[in-house]
């Protein structure tokens, strides 16, 4: 049970958004912008970067729900868990392995992003754009993440349902809600 | 410097916004709501809070501004200066106090958040909503925190130009930009 009155039947992040609609427009559309609109790096390379980040913040409902839907982009999901174990030996891009370290640092403190980490991501190709929305990604799932575990929301370990979130999460995006009903409901 | 080609002159968050329009959209309207538009805590109470995060955070930009911010607002910068060093001696009210602790929390790790926390801050008085608010407000700003250190923003500590943007933001809230030309620009 979720710490306060939320919605019942709602997982993860769900219940807060139906709790509160005035915050929940900006939170999906920022989401819509950093991981589902067109951009130089791929909705799937994106989900990679949100997943990795939740890994590391230990948000189950965010991991599954962002894996599947990187799962979904990448038709691929042995990389979703490398990337998790050891992102240095996915069969990635060093581009995006050079902003995955950028983002595990931004997760721990966006002050430990050196000049030599952003030069290293450059010489791999990244753009300026690219790490701009790393970071960004990186600290709008430190927000997610804390949100979903701070309202003590239910997170669900029921795969199949993950799975289905992904693929909604994957061809719909981020402003139409993936769950509309209670999960159950008619 | 900052990490990538900011606009110049700009300080902290001002410079990632201009940078990327479509992400600063999503970003000031959720600061508006969760600051700014009416609720049942005070707008000074909500500035409150994200000092204390974001000195938590050590993130010298938002400490400066939205401290400014609470103190336009509460006509006091002794009891903002109070909260960072240790709320609970501060002439604030018990309800505040018992959500400075959830916050504080949540700031770790959304996990830490218990059943007796929620629990204590019903019993001076808190509702479901503004409990819901303070999870967001210390989420959000682990995220805007993480985004002004993580690109490495300029982070001035002139003292007036803060205090200037704490009276901007706090009578005409986040969604018009406080600066919205290059410090020393005509």
């Amino acid at each position: 049970m979720a710490h306060i009155n939320l919605p019942e039947g709602l997982p993860g992040i769900s219940a807060g958004f139906a709790f509160r609609p005035e915050t929940a427009g900006p939170m999906r559309a920022l989401a819509q912008v950093l991981l589902h609109d067109p951009s130089s790096l791929t909705p799937g390379e994106r989900e990679l970067i949100a997943t990795y980040v939740s890994s590391r913040n230990c948000t189950t409902f965010c991991v599954l729900s962002h894996g599947a839907a990187a799962t979904a982009h990448l038709g691929d999901s042995a990389v979703v868990k490398q990337v998790q174990t050891d992102f240095t030996r996915a069969q990635i891009s060093p581009k995006l392995k050079a902003l995955l370290a950028i983002a595990g640092k931004v997760q721990q403190d966006g002050k430990l992003v050196t000049r030599a980490d952003v030069e290293a991501a450059h010489k791999e190709g990244a753009t300026d754009l690219e790490i701009h929305d790393t970071v960004l990604i990186a600290a709008a799932f430190c927000m997610y993440n804390r949100y979903v575990d701070g309202l003590g929301t239910w997170q669900p370990e029921n795969s199949e349902m993950y799975t289905q979130m992904g693929r909604h999460l994957a061809t719909e995006g981020y402003t139409t809600p993936s769950i509309r009903q209670p999960v159950g409901a008619a």
